[in-house]
C-alpha cells in the first residue's frame, strides 16, 4: 500500500510500504477513507521532537473495517469507524479510570500509545491506504451512515482535534455563562472555542495573528483578538470593561477559563517572528481571574533539539508561578483521552448540533501530501486543516 | 401598599396592606417592578397545601432597591436586583455548601424559607408594590441596565423558573450530546428543556397535552410529545429507533436524562381528566435507560388535603422501585437552591445567549391578578406564564 | 468438576458437571481457590426471583489462572486474580463510562451480566472447582502473593461485598466528618459501615436486630442500633442529641448519609417476624437530614413470586415521596460497578489499611455447601458470611 | 490591649495598642484565647514579602465572643469560635462558589482578605488580646465546649493549617488507597499527610530534613524521607519497588498524589543550606505518575525582595513544564478557602477521629512571642508549631 513516510526534517514522501496484516486475534484491519494532518505532525516534520526517519505519519484516522481477528466481538467487515489517536488497551489501571492517554499496556517505553508518532509505540500511522488497529473493540468508535455521506469530514475530526479542543475547554473549567479565552486559532484552538460554545460559555475570545483563522473564530461566534495589533490581555480586558462587566465582575475584568492551544512554539506577542515558549502562559497568568482554570492542550515536550535556549531544549520554561499561586489557578494539561469524549461528540454531530468540519480548509489525495505539509507548515494559502482522501487521485 | 392576598381556595384579592419597613440592619426594601405567578402558587390557590388565608402571595420578584439597613454593604438605593425565591442566611452549614434551599436560619419551623409561601416562614410575598428582603446582600442578585429595558422579563425568571428548570437538567445529569425527556411543558418544563439545550443536549423530548405548550417546546428545538395521543414512552422510543439510534444505543432506546417538571398533580396518560400522582415517575422508570438520571423539580408535598387517596394525602405514592433499582437510576429532587445558578444564568441573558422570556404569555397590572389566577389555573386563553407589573394600570 | 447446582427453592446440590473450556480467544480458565455465598444467592435459593433449576451458583470468585486464550495479553497461567461479580466487555458505551454493571455486550436479554445468577446471562457460577472468565483481561483483577497467604479471605471480598458496601457509602455521599446510618448489618451493611469509616466518616450508626451482627458493627467502631428494641430513627436522633449535636446541627438531628443494605426483604420494625418492603426507605426518609443522600445497595427486584402483596410481587412499593422531596434527598441505587472500586480497595488491603475479612464467619469445603445455605438462610449458628474452599475436604 | 507588632525584618514587639471596637452592625469583638504563629508569618518576619512595619501579626485565631453588632444574628457573647484566616463577605460571586480565599468585597486592593497579613486588607491580626471580626456570622465557626477543655489546641488549628493541609490533599486528588508524597514536614506538611490519612490514602511519604519533623510524620503512620541523605525521588521509588508495587503499577513506581507544602523558600536537595525555589516542583515532576495531581499549598509570591535571582524576586521560576505536560498532571494551588473545610474538620475533632494538636510543640504567653519567632525561624529547640495563650503569664 501507499503511505506517507518521514524522511528527514522538512521532508516527507509518499512511498509503497508493506501491507498491514492481522497479527493478534484482537486486531482489526482498516481501509482508510479519510485521515488528517495534525499540527502536532508539524513538530516532527520540523525536527522539533527527535523523531527518527521511517515513521509513517498520521494519527487522525477513519475508515471501513476490512477484516477482524477472532477475538474481536463488536466489529465486522464493512463497519464505519473512527479511531482515537491514542492506542489503548481498555483494561489497565489508567484506561479503566478513563485515562486512555496513559495506557500502561500498549507502549512499554513511553507514557502513551498512538499511531505514527515519535515515542508512542510501534503503531504505524494512518496517512496511508490501510492501518492496523490493536485492541480493535476498544479503539474503534462506530459511526452511522456511509463513507460517501456529508458527515465524513465531521467524523474524522473525532480522532483528535474535536475531542482535544473539547478537553481543553473541560480542563479550563468552562461552564454555562463563563468567560473564556482561547490562545491559538489553529484547528485545535478553533475546536476549543467551538466546544466552549457547545458547553454554553457566555463570552469567548480567540487570540491569534493569522487573519483567516481569526475570521473562522468570528464565524463561530467568538470574538477574535489579533495579538499582532497589541497586547491581547490588555485588549480583552478593555473590551470586557467597555462592553459591560456583569455585576460582581468589577474586580475581575479578565476571564475565568483560559485555554492554551498553542504550546511550546508560541510566538512573542511583541515580535511574532520570534519564538517565546512562555508567552501564552504569561498572558494567561495575567488574564485569568482568581479562582479560574487553565487547560493546556498545545504541546510542551521534554526534548526539543531546536529550542530557543538550553532549558527550552529540555522542556524547562520560566513561568509566572507567583502570579498563578496568588490567583489560585487550577491547571490541567496533557494529551487528550479521546475515548472519554468521542461518543458524545459523535452524537452531537449525528444530532446536527455540531458541525466541526468548518475548520477543514483542504481535501487532498495522498500524492499531494508532501506539498500540503510544506504549505501547512508555512500557514500559506489558508492551510488551516488538511485532510487526506486516499481514494482520491 | 397594594398586594395579592390569599382568601380561600380559588380566591385571591388585591388589597391594601401595611407598607413593609426595614427591621434589621441587614434588610433591604425593594420596589417591585415585575413579579411572577408561579405554577406552585396554584397548589396553594387550589387548596392543595394547607396554606392559611392571609398570605401575601408571590415568590418571583425583581425590582429596585429603595432603602437599605446599616449593615448592608453591597447594595444602595437605585440598584436593580432580582431575588431567589428562597430566603437564606448565607452563613449556616447548608448555605455554605450551596444548599440555600435548606437554610437553617431563616425558618425555624420548616426545611426552607421563601417569600409568600405556606410553611416557608414569615416572609411576605412579592405580588405587591413592595417587598422586604432579609439578609439583603446575600438574597439580592444585582442586574445591569434599567427597569425599562428589554431584559426585564428575562431577568424576572431568574427568581425561580429559569434556575428551577436548569436545576432539573443538572439533577438529570444532562451533558453535551445527551438524550433528554422532560415531562411537563409548563413554564418549568420549558425552562428545563431550554436549559438542557444550553448545556449541549443532543435530543430533547417534551411531554405534555396542551397544544400551545407543546408548540413552545417545538419552537426552542425540542421534540413535542402529546401524551393524549398515546403512551409517550412508547412514542419516544419509536421516534428514537426510527430516526436512528446511535451505534451502541441498540439496547437503550430510551433516554439517559429524565426531568419530572409535573409533580404530584400529574394526570393519567390514558385519561388526562384524571389525576394519577405516580404517572410521570412510572413513565420515567420505563423510559430512562440503565445508568441514567432523573431530576424532579415538579413538587411532591407531605400533605395534600385533596389527594386522590389516603396515602396520597400524606405524600405517599406507589412507585416502580424494582425497575429503578434494576436500571441503577440516580434520582435527585427538591427545591432549587437558586443562588447556585442565578448569576451564571444572568450572565447568559446579558451575553445574549439565553432569552427565557419566550415563555411569558401575559403581562398584567395588579388589578388583573385575581382573573389571571383563575385563567392560569384553568390553562385557558394560553395562560402559560403570567407576570405582574405593579406600575401598570 | 464439582459445582453447586440449584435444584428448587430451598435445595442446592453439589454435583459433577462438565469442565469449562476456553471458547473465545479472550477467555481465561480459572481454578477457584475461594468463592463466597452471597446474601443475594439466598434470594434465588428462597424462590424469590424466578430463577430456574440448573443454575450453578456463585458470583464471588477468586483463584489461579490455568489457561488463557490467544487474545489475552495481560494474564498468564499461575496469576492470582479475583473477579468482579459483573461480567463486562470493557468497551461498550456503558463500560467506558465506568458502568460495568450495565454492560451492553455480555447479556442481550438483561441489564447486566454476572456469574451464576438469574437473568444475568449464560455465565456459570464459581461455587465450583473451575470457572470460565469471558473478556478475561478486563474481568480479572490481579493480586500479589499466593493462595496460601493470609490475605486470601480479604481478597475474595473484592468480588462483591467490599465494593458493594463501598458503593453504598459513595452513593450515600459519605465524606470526612459526615454522619452515616447503615440499615442492615449483614455482610454488605458491615462493609458499607467499614467503607464509611475508611472514607473518614465521623459518626456511623448500624441498624439490625441480630446480636452477632450488631456486635461486629461495634467492633469496627460503629454504633449498633437494635431495631427490635424500638424505633431506630428515634433512637439515633436521641443518641445524637444527647451525645452532642455539633453547632449548626440543632435543626438536623438525623444523619446526612443513609445506606439501605437490606432491600426488599426488609422486616417490619414493630414486628420483626413480618416482612415490610418499605420499612427501610420509610425510616431513611425520616432519618436523613435535608440535603442528604441515600445509597441503596440492598436489592429490589421487578418480580418476586412470593412478595407480600400484589404490587410488591411486581416490584412496586408505597414510598414517602413527599418527605424525600421536601428534604431534597439524592438517591442512588443499583448493582455495583465493581471494576470502579476493586483496584483501590485491593491496594488498601495490600497496604494493611483495610482488613475486611473480619466479616467472614465460616470457611467450608464444597461438600458442606447445601448445609451452609440452609443455616445462612436461617441466620443460625452465627452464619454471617460463608466462603467455600474447593480444595478443602 | 497588648498585641504583637512587626517592627522590621527579624524584629517583632509586644506593644500596647488601641482596643478594637465594633464599627459595623455585622462586626463581632472576640477575646482571643489561643492564636498561632504560622510559617507564613515568617515570610513577613524575614522581610521576604514587602510587608510594612506596624502590622499586628496573627491570622490563626480562636476565642470567645465579647460583643456583637446589631446585624449579627447567629452569635452572642460567650460563644466559643474559631476564625478562618481568610476574611470574606459570604455573598460575592467568589464566596458563593466557595472561594472565600478570593472574596471580592473585603480587600479592594488584593486578591484576598486576611487578618494581620501583608496585602490582605486592613484587618488587624490576632496575636493580641482581642480582635475584631468583620462579617462575623460568616467568619466565625462555632465550637462546642469551653476554653478550658482539652480540644482548645485542636480547634485553633481549624483557622489555617488543618484546612490548609487538607486542601493540599484535596488538590492532590487523594482518594482511598492512593499513594501520596508530601514535601515539607512543617506544620502544614504534617497536616497534609494527616489529612491524606483521614481520607483513606494507602501509602504516605513525607519529605524533609529536620529529624523532629520526620519523627512526627512517622508517628502519624507516614513514611519519613530525609532528603539530606540523598535524592528523595529515587528513594521513594526504590522503597515502593522493594516493598511491593501493586499489580498494574510496574510502570508507575512514583505516586499519584503530590503535595508541595514548602513553597518558594525550598532548599536545594543536594545542598540544604542553599535555597532553590524550583526544587520541590522539579522533584514532583519526576515523582508524580502520569495522570496524577499536585496540590500546592506552600506559598509562592509575586514579589520577594530577597529572592535568589532576578526572576525569583518577581515570582518567576524555571519549571519542568515538558515533563508535567507529558505526564498529564493536574496542578491546583493557592490560598485555602478555609470555610469550605472547617466545619467538617471540626466535626472530626469533636467525634474523636482527628487530633491535629500533635503538631503543636510550644504554648507561650504573649510576652514570649518575640523569642518564639526567633527560634521558630531558626527551627531550633524543636519549634514546630507555637501557639500563644494571651491569658498566660
Amino acid at each position: 500500500m501507499r503511505a506517507v513516510v518521514f524522511k528527514s526534517p522538512y521532508e516527507v514522501n509518499v512511498e509503497q510500504v508493506e501491507d498491514p496484516k492481522i497479527g493478534s486475534p484482537r486486531d482489526a484491519l482498516l481501509r482508510v477513507t479519510t485521515s488528517g494532518i495534525c499540527g502536532s505532525d508539524l513538530h516532527m516534520y520540523e525536527g522539533r521532537t527527535g523523531a527518527s526517519p521511517g515513521i509513517i505519519f498520521g494519527h487522525e484516522i477513519m475508515g471501513i473495517i476490512e477484516e477482524v481477528g477472532d477475538g474481536v466481538v463488536g466489529l465486522k467487515p464493512g463497519d464505519r469507524v473512527v479511531l482515537p489517536f491514542n492506542v489503548a488497551c481498555g483494561f489497565c489501571f489508567n484506561c479503566v479510570r478513563g485515562f486512555t492517554s496513559a495506557c500502561l499496556t500498549v507502549n512499554p517505553h513511553g507514557v502513551s500509545g498512538g499511531y505514527g508518532y515519535v515515542d508512542m509505540g510501534p503503531y504505524r500511522g494512518g496517512q496511508a491506504e490501510q492501518v492496523l488497529v490493536p485492541f480493535a473493540d476498544f479503539n474503534c468508535l462506530k459511526l452511522p451512515g456511509s463513507e460517501e455521506d456529508e458527515l465524513e469530514d465531521d467524523f474524522v475530526l473525532l480522532s483528535d482535534i474535536f475531542p482535544t479542543g473539547y478537553h481543553g475547554a473541560v480542563l479550563a473549567g468552562v461552564f454555562p455563562g463563563s468567560t473564556v479565552a482561547v490562545f491559538g486559532a489553529g484547528p485545535v484552538g478553533l475546536m476549543a472555542a467551538y466546544s466552549a460554545s457547545l458547553m454554553g460559555a457566555g463570552e469567548i475570545y480567540v487570540v491569534d495573528f493569522i487573519p483567516e483563522r481569526l475570521e473562522k473564530a468570528r464565524q463561530i461566534g467568538a470574538i477574535p483578538i489579533d495579538f499582532s495589533k497589541g497586547d491581547p490581555v490588555g485588549r480583552i480586558m478593555e473590551l470586557r470593561m467597555k462592553s459591560g462587566l456583569k455585576p460582581g465582575e468589577e474586580k475581575m475584568p479578565g476571564v475565568l477559563c483560559g485555554v492554551d492551544a498553542v504550546g511550546y512554539q508560541a510566538r512573542d506577542t511583541k515580535n511574532p517572528g520570534k519564538e517565546n515558549p512562555s508567552q501564552v502562559l504569561e498572558d494567561l497568568a495575567r488574564l485569568v481571574n482568581p479562582t479560574g482554570s487553565i487547560g493546556i492542550v498545545g504541546v510542551y515536550f521534554t526534548k526539543d533539539p531546536r529550542g530557543v535556549d538550553d532549558p527550552a531544549r529540555k522542556g524547562n520554561f520560566l513561568l509566572p508561578w507567583g502570579r498563578f499561586f496568588e490567583k489560585g489557578i487550577a491547571i490541567g494539561m496533557g494529551q487528550t483521552p479521546v475515548k472519554k469524549y468521542n461518543a458524545i461528540l459523535r452524537d452531537l454531530i449525528v444530532d446536527g448540533r455540531a458541525k466541526p468540519s468548518f475548520v477543514i480548509s483542504h481535501r487532498i489525495p495522498l500524492s499531494k501530501v508532501p506539498e500540503a505539509y510544506r504549505k501547512f507548515d508555512e500557514r500559506t494559502e489558508g492551510h488551516t486543516k488538511v485532510v487526506i482522501k486516499p481514494k482520491m487521485h
